[in-house]
């Protein structure tokens, strides 16, 4: 067995700005640039009012901001907050080998710390890739197979938690030892079910892991110990996380080979196997000008996979319409955007998108992937339109551009922030490496 | 697959006070007077100090008493503190079949919360037994034979959560929704890695399990929702923790059989297998009067596993010497006593106990049970005097009485607070049935 912990340590307090390839520091900026959207966008919901409420009554020094709102909380609860917001939506990253989602945890740890402790946009950069590539080959290591997890963990839950430790003890400088104890009082609190799906504890967990993370980077700067074999160890982690684990997968080629390049962004907010769906109909609508009033009929050829899991002609609320292809469908050619507002409780008893939700058909074919689908349209006037997705931006195939993270950050901003404001936050967020202290950036975050 | 979240859930909110049997209610009694202590005991050790410290920092409103010390808290950390400092000398009870340590969590969580919410004496006795008991039977679920729990998960960690949820939804009144989803958001958080152990971090996960079960009732009691089927769910708790989860155990008898009576209380801080030598020397040393001077040696016939699991003849800290059976035979002869301080720095260096340590041989045979010993001292003036121990104290042939519990108490409540206040706080503890708000007890645990 190898010194997984220790080697890992080793290698995240050698590892500075000028190590990191440019690619690869490019990535950390869209990471960043994703969540702060993605809290955004998410700070309205439910299960953050109820949180916050909740963590208002018990907050210690009010030192960070819940993004999107006006509450000050404690480090931990506001890590907690933006951890949940930026996951609320199953808008933020995926890694797809492993189902975990790394800069929730990650970022919303750093970025509260960030505001008790100032960090330089550099070295911010650096911590959040630093813990982006440990929770992904951490992850790799128990998850992805050969390695054999049990499907009920939440691989955000019990690997987001590490990230989030890696990454603030990076930003803390801990030497190796302390950063062992870090990972290791991490790994302890190391926890997630996905029976909570589709409950509000589902965005529970990548909250708890920033909290948890942060703290035990902090409780390790402060010397509280823990063994330091606490990944590897015959009664650690990954034995007791995964069936099967890779432990080679954590440490070869680190620093040479970046797992946390191969991150996807969605640029919906709903299950995976509807984007293609979607960019088909948003074409329709944008590109080929489609009206509601036109159309006769939307018949899909499309993977098994999406009349599986997301057949609900008349979804009930935004939970239920995060697994509707017909709703976003509808909504994609009614409007010509797919973006938080589409899956709000208006859109969902609006009686043009209700119409249009019982007028399409699928063909189930195995030939056409999951990221694909053949969208044709009838209208009234009998001419048909025929749209192929072959790789659905956002797909492994289509990766979203620089251009397309900007456009879903404005589409969550908006919802809070004029359009100005907007405009000036994410230049500020591009432009993060330049920035003496990322904690500078919070008070813009802060919605009355 | 039994609906077990909602049957547990169902049980514990139908359950009063008045319908438990005495006996059971008296075990309840038991627990508490013993964790009281534990607490006591346990409040100056190293990781008591650096996380108190840490938490004083970051602590929110200071409702809470940290036991033993002067800081307060907000009632998560107090728990945290308070679940930490019972388990630190590891002096907390144990439920046997199953290795977790019920009344830490528990009743850390519970009496954080009896000073943000007043709890009558019955009221806490009732969640303290609902807690204890469902913990137990959780523990039984998935670790107790035929059921298979990975050896590297802390039970105490994954299982006490569960308890202080129940406890504190308890106290409460939560309905059977919001109880089946504190059980949720507790299991959600279900957290702990035996390869922690003889660290600092060992003791760190009866803490948190402590003050993430106080969150997971108090959220669930704010509405914040959870599914329903955390424990069986395929995707839940059971299946995750165990190979064989045993879902009937969790369920049967509830109500006529009490799993939380048959916990065990250790009378001396140490490896259990040293216990029945702690027996025999304590009856040489204060029923035959023997003293250091006169013993030219000591000859122990013991079970292997003493030798096997305990053979340090100078141990060079408390760490040390809690697995060091010379050590606990030389001072328990030297001292007639057998309590936290006789395992102190100062005892490990005194030349009168080095000098017994290293007159003590040992035979080992099979035959003798690890709760027996044959202790047969030879005295300088050549008469031997012989002790078997066939049942030691706190095992289950010979369960610890109220009255040596109450000289346990002592034992740690005296290191700390002068004799007439450590009388009376016992003497409330005991009858904590009588007292009107278990909080008001908290001032006199306050120690400068």
């Amino acid at each position: 067995m190898e010194k997984v912990t220790r080697r890992l340590a080793k290698y995240i307090v050698a590892t500075g700005y000028d190590d990191l390839p440019v690619a690869v520091i490019h990535e950390a900026e869209r990471a960043f640039v994703n969540w702060i959207g993605c809290a955004l966008g998410g700070a309205r919901e439910p299960s953050v009012d109820i949180s916050v409420a909740f963590h208002n009554k018990f907050s210690g020094p009010r030192d960070a901001t819940v993004i999107g709102r006006h509450e000050r909380l404690d480090i931990f609860r506001a890590a907690f907050a933006n951890g949940l917001a930026s996951s609320v939506h199953s808008f933020n990253d995926t890694h797809f080998s492993t189902v975990t989602h790394p800069t929730s945890p990650v970022a919303a740890a750093l970025f509260a710390l960030a505001e008790y402790r100032p960090i330089s946009g550099r070295d911010f950069l650096t911590a959040l890739l630093l813990g982006n590539e440990i929770q992904c080959r951490v992850a790799s290591m128990i998850a992805a197979a050969p390695a054999n997890c049990h499907i009920g963990i939440s691989t955000v839950g019990v690997t987001g938690v590490i990230g989030a430790a890696v990454a603030v003890g990076k930003a803390l400088r801990l030497d190796a030892q302390h950063m062992a104890w870090a990972i290791g009082i991490a790994a302890n609190q190391a926890a997630g079910l996905r029976e909570a799906h589709a409950t509000m504890s589902s965005h529970f967990t990548p909250g708890h892991s920033a909290r948890s993370g942060l703290e035990a980077a902090l409780l390790a700067e402060a010397g509280y110990e823990c063994a330091e074999t606490m990944l590897e160890g015959e009664k650690g982690y990954a034995n007791v996380f995964s069936e099967n684990p890779q432990f080679h997968v954590s440490t070869e080629d680190l620093g040479t080979r970046f797992e946390a390049v191969s991150v996807s962004y969605k640029p919906y907010p709903c299950g995976f196997v509807i984007h293609p769906v979607i960019d088909a109909c948003l074409a329709l609508s944008t590109e080929d000008g489609v009206t509601p009033a036109q159309i006769a009929r939307l018949d899909l050829t499309c993977n098994p996979m999406l009349t599986a899991l997301t057949d609900r002609v008349h979804p009930t609320n935004r939970r239920n319409a995060l697994v509707s292809f017909q709703h976003w469908a509808a909504v994609a050619l009614a409007e010509g955007a797919a973006g938080i507002p589409q899956g709000g409780d208006d859109r969902l008893t609006d009686k043009v998108i209700a119409a249009l939700r019982t007028r399409i058909t699928t063909t189930c074919d195995t030939r056409i992937g999951r990221e694909a689908v053949i969208a044709r349209i009838t209208l009234n006037d009998g001419r048909t339109i025929e749209h192929y997705v072959r790789d659905c931006v956002g797909s492994i195939g289509r990766p979203m551009t620089d251009n397309e993270l900007s456009v879903k950050f404005q589409s969550q901003a908006q919802t809070l922030l004029p359009e100005v404001a907007a405009d000036n936050l994410m230049a500020r967020c591009w432009d993060i490496a330049a920035v003496d202290n990322v904690g500078d950036i919070a008070p813009t975050l802060v919605v009355a």
